[in-house]
Order: structure tokens, then C-alpha cells, then sequence
């Protein structure tokens, strides 16, 4: 299913997931992925797609998977294997492989552990880029359990008061399950944006708030280019009185559980590689799933119900928008922006393999 | 010993750790503080007083916890019980104890599972306000543990989007141990700033950067009392622009362990009482601990050694400000503000111990 869709005069295709997953799964196993985990990895992409996190999925799946494995950057055929373990946690080696699926390997081996032990956590060395968070924290749903997904990535937050890029990223994620509506998903950079806004800012020719990154010169910017490329991000807080030091402080902390306990390395030290941490709660080792379910729909609720400042339709919880998103894409498609696929044409026409859009 | 300090020309007392010490432990026992658990409800207060924590410990000891008790609102004589626990989780109840007590045990109880499986994790139902979390994951440091500790409050910050207070100032705390130098510590309410920040403020006539908290009609405002007054905080990122979803986001999730999976009640269900959840993750069921304390110690000097912006003489370690605060506090003493010293007083007559200051 093919339509169009305007967003701020750039003209959007829609695309079905479908296709999407049908044409990411063969070319994964073109390049040598094994089919099974060319699976696993494709889902974990669409799914930031549907949840419309434009920053990852399709639009970096050319350059970033394809062409990392390509390029030998990525091992196609990884052998992951658990390096040490307890009762409820574990080191793996994710031996150079796809992040996704090396990811799934993780949190499933986290649920495991949770299963039998009421608490499952999982330091992850020798991997790649993942995704997003958000995938692997919300595995746990299913199984009752609260999920948490954590990676380190290369620099691109500056400490407060410095002027370098020392941390990540550093994405943490936290699911848990509701009764009624979608689940909490907390999903979110330790700094104050991702890359990925800089990018729809660019795309949309717009300038972006004082404060997101440093410009040359080391001086705050509100050309979202010169950011992007000087690659300074502030952290979540953006300046020092407005307490940056929080957001730096848990970027470190994603460094520590997902580079230092695993071994990885921290931000600074990662080429190319990435470190991930992922943990379960088993919610019925604490507390009956149905009355903790209930408090979840409740509290919900409550929040959903916060009375809105002026200017504004209604409060969110996390989640919400990414849920909503990803009903309306799967009902209409996904919409790609032109570059995106474009993209996708080329790496149809480079892997020989047939793409309809 | 004693000796004056001048902050901005109010004349500060300064007296010694052990003389705040031995007063609140016998304050706590009149009071009806077992003399154990009076030793450990002072000893996390007095930590935070030496690490400048300023809006916890000493100010707070008159009216909070003293008051509490007098009041029947905290259980001097709790009996704190494990409700129902796993290998690696437990949910436990506080019986209304005093937070610090409560905490402790359940820190506890986490790093014993820990010890046994890997990781601990324990959710607190009942309990009240447990001073600073930091307190309890530093707890896990000296069994080569990393720590975590969170608790709910009553509300005090507004949702992104929205105009009520729904959520508390619910910090997390997460410490890491290392080889040289101080720990990392970080001890971070999910509001962009807590209440103590405004009473500082206050004390020192001085404006809030716009963006801290609504005043009246609400509006942001840079008036310290009126914000305090109005008692509606912002999230860590201050505006949606700048991403306090992630701050909101964050205080949601802390609601979520301390309140929902404990059975405490989200922060809008608090009367005041708190739920609070404490972890232990033992970082030799990862790996060596000595290898993870280097890489600990690399990553930190790293970050110190990172260049800074014009006007800042260095990058900090979270942590690094507590522990010199606290060097200097051992050696110097604690300063106190008049209007602590007057409460000390207070509580002195009021319960006929003897106090020099």
C-alpha cells in the first residue's frame, strides 16, 4: 500500500510496513545475515519506524546495518555467548554482531533470569548499534515484567562546563505494563536531544532552541547545521543553572552499566562498538501483576487527566505518541521522507533485490 | 569545636559532625527511637549535612522527623517486615518507621541478596521521608556493589504540558565504587531543581533563573518565594522544547518502582507517607572488580581532564562536590544557618538536652 502524506511542504511516502520488513529481511540475508536473525534485526527497525523515532530504523539501515556489514564493521554471522554468569545476571559478547539481535539475544537472557530469579540483568561488550531502547524494555511486557534497555555510543554530549564531546548519547529505556491503553515507555537520550533532531530540523529548514548544541566556536547555535556537524549536544538540562549536571550525571551512569560493568568501554573509548545493559523485574516476585496493573491504569489516568497550561490539548504519559504513532502507521503505512527513499532505491538497486514504492 | 563561615553575608556556624551527632541521637530516643535505629537515623541525616546537601539533614531534623514522631505521623517503633521476596527481589513494609531506619534495612536486604544471586532489588511500601538517597546506594560501595535508590514524594512538579503538580521530586541515586579518588555518586531529584534550591535562594535574597517553577498565574517565574509558594516545579529540562518530557518521563518511572511496584501509591496517592526502591548489583558476578574499578578510575580522569568552557575551572565527577564538601565539613565542621541553629535551639529547650553551639 502506497500513499502520500505532506509534512511542512516536504512531500512524504507511505509505505506498508510490510514491504518495508519483506525488502530490510533479504537484503539482510543478502549481506550474510542468517534468516532468523535478518527477523529479529528487521523488527526491532520497523518498529522505530512505526513508532515514528525517525532518528533510527529505515533511514539509517543503507549506511549504518548494510553498509557496516559490508564494510566488515559489523559481523554478519556472530557467535554470542554468555562469558560469565549468576542466578540473575550475566556478561555476554555480543562477538562483533548486528546490535539488534545481539540486543534480543540480551533481554531474553535478562527475562530468563528474571523467570527463575525475580531479577535478570545483562552487561553486553562487542556490540554494535542497536537501535532503540525502546524494544528491548518492552520485551519484558509480555512476560509481566518491568524492562529496562540501556547502550553507550560514541561521544557527542559535552560534561557540564566542558567543551568537548566526552558521552553518548546514552539512551535508557523503562516499560512497564497497563491494563487499559498502551504501556509506559519511557524512552529517551541522556542528552538533551539526539542527532535525530538536528536532522528534522534540517529537513524542515528550521532553527533549533538556544541550548540543544554548541556551535563553532564553542558557543551555543541555532543553526541546527553547524550543530550537527560541530557535534557538541548539551546534556538533558541544557545549561549549568538549569541543572545540566543531571543529565551528564545519568549519561555517565548509562556508560558505567552498559561500557564499564561490561567492559566495553566507556564512550570515549568505543570504536565503532557499543556496550548494553538490560534488566527484568519480575512484577509477581513483588506484588500481584492484576493489582499492580490496576495502580499503573490508575496513575495513568490520573496523569492523563493533569489539567493542560494554555496552548496545550492534553498531557501525555510516556508512550502515548509513540503508540499512537505506530497505530496510524500500521494503518496507513510509514511515511519516508525523499532521501530516505532514495536510499532504499539504491540499496535495491545494489543488492539486486526488487522494491516497490 | 566550632567556628563562623560567611556565605554571602549571612554568618553560618560552624559545628563539629560528632556534636550534631550525639544531639540527634538523643533526641531520637527521647523521642521513643530505639538507640540502634536513632544511631542510624542520624548517621544518613548527618551525612547529608556533610556532604552540603542543604536541604536535608539538620534543617529539616526539628520539624520532619522530631515533629513527626510527636506528632504520630512516623512510628518510633516500627516493625519493618518482609511481605513477600524471591531469590533476588523483595517487597518489604516499613510499618511507618522513620525513613532512614526503613531504608537502611531494606539497602540491606538488597546487598544480602545481591551477595547470594547476583543482584538485589527490594520496592518499600510504608515507609516515610528517608533523607537523601544517596545515602543507600552508597551503601552497596564498600561490598564492591554498585547501588541504586529511589523514593516517591508528595507532588511538587507539574507534568510537560501540564499545570498541576502530580509528581514528587522523586531523585534517583546511583553509586559506583572506584579505586582512587571519590566514588561516582550521583544524587539527583527528577525535578529540574528541588525545594532546598529555592530556600537557598530565599536565604540569600537572590532571583531563580527563569524556568525553575510556575508563580502565580501560572507563569514561570524568577521569584524564589512565590515559586516556593506555588509549589509547581518543572521537570529536569525545564520546557517542552527543551525536553522535560524526559525529566517528567523520569520522576514517572521513579513513581513506578518506589510507589507502584511497593504498593506505596503513586506520588498523587501519598499522604505523607513514601515508597522507596533500593538495588545491588554485585559487579563480580560481571566481571573482576578490579578490572571494572580501573576502567572506573580511567573513565573519571578522562572526564576531569576534559577542556572547559571560558568562565569554569573544571569538569566535575557527580560526587566529586559531596566528597570535598564533606573533607572540608570533617575537618571544619558543619555550617549551619541562623535559622537552623535556632531550631537546634528549639529543640534543645523543647526536649531538655543539653546542645553547644
Amino acid at each position: 500500500m502506497v500513499s502520500t502524506h505532506q509534512d511542512d511542504g516536504i512531500q512524504l511516502v507511505r509505505v506498508d510496513a510490510e514491504v518495508i520488513k519483506a525488502f530490510a529481511v533479504q537484503c539482510l540475508i543478502k549481506v550474510g545475515v542468517p534468516s532468523e536473525e535478518a527477523v529479529i534485526a528487521t523488527d526491532v527497525l520497523v518498529e522505530s519506524d512505526l513508532r515514528g523515532i525517525e532518528s533510527h530504523g529505515a533511514p539509517r539501515f543503507r549506511q549504518l546495518y548494510i553498509g557496516g556489514i559490508k564494510d566488515g564493521k559489523i559481523n554478519a554471522k556472530p557467535k554470542i555467548r554468555v562469558i560469565q554468569q549468576s542466578a540473575s545476571t550475566a556478561l555476554m559478547d555480543g562477538d562483533g554482531g548486528l546490535g539488534m539481535v545481539v540486543g534480543h539475544r540480551a533481554m531474553k537472557t535478562a527475562i530468563e533470569k528474571a523467570t527463575h530469579s525475580g531479577a535478570g540483568f545483562v552487561a553486553v561488550t562487542n556490540s554494535r548499534h542497536f537501535g532503540i531502547a525502546g524494544y528491548y524494555a518492552c520485551m519484558a511486557l509480555e512476560y509481566d515484567m518491568i524492562g529496562i534497555s540501556m547502550t553507550n555510543t560514541t561521544p557527542l554530549m559535552v560534561p557540564t562546563y566542558g567543551s568537548k564531546a566526552m558521552i553518548g548519547s546514552n539512551p535508557i529505556s523503562f516499560a512497564a505494563p497497563t491494563k487499559r491503553g498502551s504501556p509506559f515507555v519511557l524512552d529517551i537520550a541522556t542528552s538533551l536531544v539526539s542527532a535525530g533532531k538536528f536532522e528534522v530540523a534540517i529537513r524542515k529548514s528550521e532553527e533549533i532552541p538556544q541550548g540543544w548544541g554548541m556551535g563553532r566556536n564553542d558557543q551555543p547555535t541555532t543553526d541546527p547545521v553547524e550543530a550537527r556537524n560541530t557535534r557538541k549536544f548539551f546534556p538533558l538540562g541544557g545549561q549549568p543553572n538549569m541543572a545540566s549536571h543531571k543529565g551528564y550525571g545519568l549519561g555517565v551512569m548509562v556508560d558505567i552499566l552498559s561500557g564499564v560493568l561490561s567492559g566495553a568501554g566507556a564512550s570515549v573509548a568505543l570504536q565503532g562498538t557499543s556496550g548494553h545493559f538490560f534488566g527484568a523485574l519480575r512484577i509477581d516476585s513483588f506484588r500481584s501483576v492484576d493489582d499492580f496493573k490496576d495502580m499503573m491504569d490508575g496513575m495513568c489516568d490520573d496523569l492523563r487527566a493533569t489539567p493542560t497550561l494554555p496552548g496545550y490539548d492534553r498531557v501525555l504519559v510516556p508512550g502515548d505518541k509513540e503508540f499512537e504513532a505506530k497505530e496510524d502507521r500500521l494503518r496507513n503505512g510509514i511515511p519516508l521522507y525523499p532521501d530516505v527513499v532514495e536510499s532504499l532505491r539504491m540499496l535495491s538497486a545494489e543488492l539486486a533485490i526488487p522494491l516497490e514504492l
